[in-house]
């Protein structure tokens, strides 16, 4: 029987990282590093120096090579392909190095737009004898308030969090005036009214390359593309998120 | 000039404090220690106890006792000037204890469902010379999810958070099949139909007395209502929070 750790570490601060998530890597005897490639080097970068710092002496590293997904098709069915290929490499690393306790380190938290437990969840189903603990991280959408300094919600109101292709698609969302926008390759902002919308914006948001942008959409929203472009020109990659609160 | 650190502490396992708090708390002149009354004394002990850990040698515990909110009138307004009572307070002991760095340790994170930021806000306002850092902490949402084994959203979806209030006063919200609901003393689950939703419930998440409760909310809906009234009367407060899925 293995222990699957999937450890929330934060989003790019190694401080983000909890006492109880310091202890569990502590207690790994493996831990599985995705590679993604040249492009998101950092990434690894980051979870190379936590496992310096953190890991026993008895703690070993197994790297490997993250599949791409196929974007061409459909989206849905494609992030499922993806997914089965990478449980088949999880399942034949485990198999090869018997563990006791294995950890992955999940960028943010593993339970809020993260595949991990879906991924582990098929590892089941295939027959894997596994147990599964999650330890929870600092998300984006946390770093994000932090570092404007403001609340996620107005005084009891909900709030909604969705994704860019969500917020191209379907527009302003019904019954809430706040809504997270994660996963947003496109600045899907720029399709909604300029007028009557405050966006506060993070690119990097942990890291030391942060930057922060934020003001009435209509001003900021130009403001955000052209920072967004030059510092994905400079750095060969960038992951953000936005906070919209209307009126 | 005084920096004043609002940081997240998670949701009462010692542990979820991260490294950047432990590093925030152990700078901090000053630490404001709100008691909540008798039946809450839990809370405040969990506070008392991650300063021993934390603090510097140099470091003070200021206790006040938290005010009560008038629940007698409207909510938001009853809100505000609870708000308005506590920032008085804050105030004076700011003005009686000069330090340049006095800290506020806040349940789960500051951006979600807590006051901290806006009765800060309302120093600044009324003249106060502060800085303010947020350092995020482990919110209740994350370890319900950790706890039950679950991601929050399905693949590429959107979810909604809200409150028990909301729940009760509008029904199942447009557009989501996710709903997280927080601040509801009330079980307004039970104003649901049963069928189609699936319920995950957790009283006291992170804390030692923690108990989880998850099934078709039919079926869990009853259960948790028993659980959380005798829970309840053991324990003389209880904190819980929940996630529904629809489909």
């Amino acid at each position: 029987m293995t222990e699957l750790l999937l450890i929330g570490i934060g989003t790019g601060n190694p401080d983000h990282l909890t006492l109880e998530a310091v202890s569990a890597l502590r207690s790994a005897e493996i831990v599985l590093l995705p590679r993604k490639g040249a492009d998101k080097a950092d990434l690894a970068d980051l979870r190379r120096m936590i496992c310096e710092r953190h890991l026993s002496a008895q703690g070993q590293v197994i790297e490997f090579d993250l599949p791409r997904r196929d974007a061409s098709g459909d989206y849905l069915p494609g992030v499922r392909d993806w997914h089965e290929a990478i449980a088949r490499i999880w399942a034949g690393l485990l198999a090869g190095h018997p563990a006791s306790r294995v950890a992955l380190l999940v960028w943010g938290d593993p339970s809020l737009y993260d595949s991990s437990l879906r991924i582990a969840g098929r590892l089941r189903e295939a027959g894997s004898e596994l147990t599964i603990r999650v330890v929870p991280g600092i998300t984006s959408l946390q770093m994000l308030t932090a570092a404007h300094g403001i609340p996620l919600n107005t005084l009891g109101a909900p709030f909604l969090v969705t994704t860019g292709r969500r917020l191209r698609e379907g527009g302003w969302p019904e019954g809430v005036d706040t809504v997270a926008v994660m996963l947003d390759g496109e600045c899907s902002f720029a399709h909604l009214p300029g007028d009557g919308l405050h966006i506060w914006w993070g690119g990097y948001v942990g890291m030391p390359q942060q930057i922060l942008i934020a003001g009435p959409l209509g001003e900021a929203g130009p403001r955000i593309i052209a920072a967004r472009e030059a510092a994905r020109a400079e750095h060969g990659w960038i992951m953000d998120i936005y906070l919209l609160r209307r009126g």
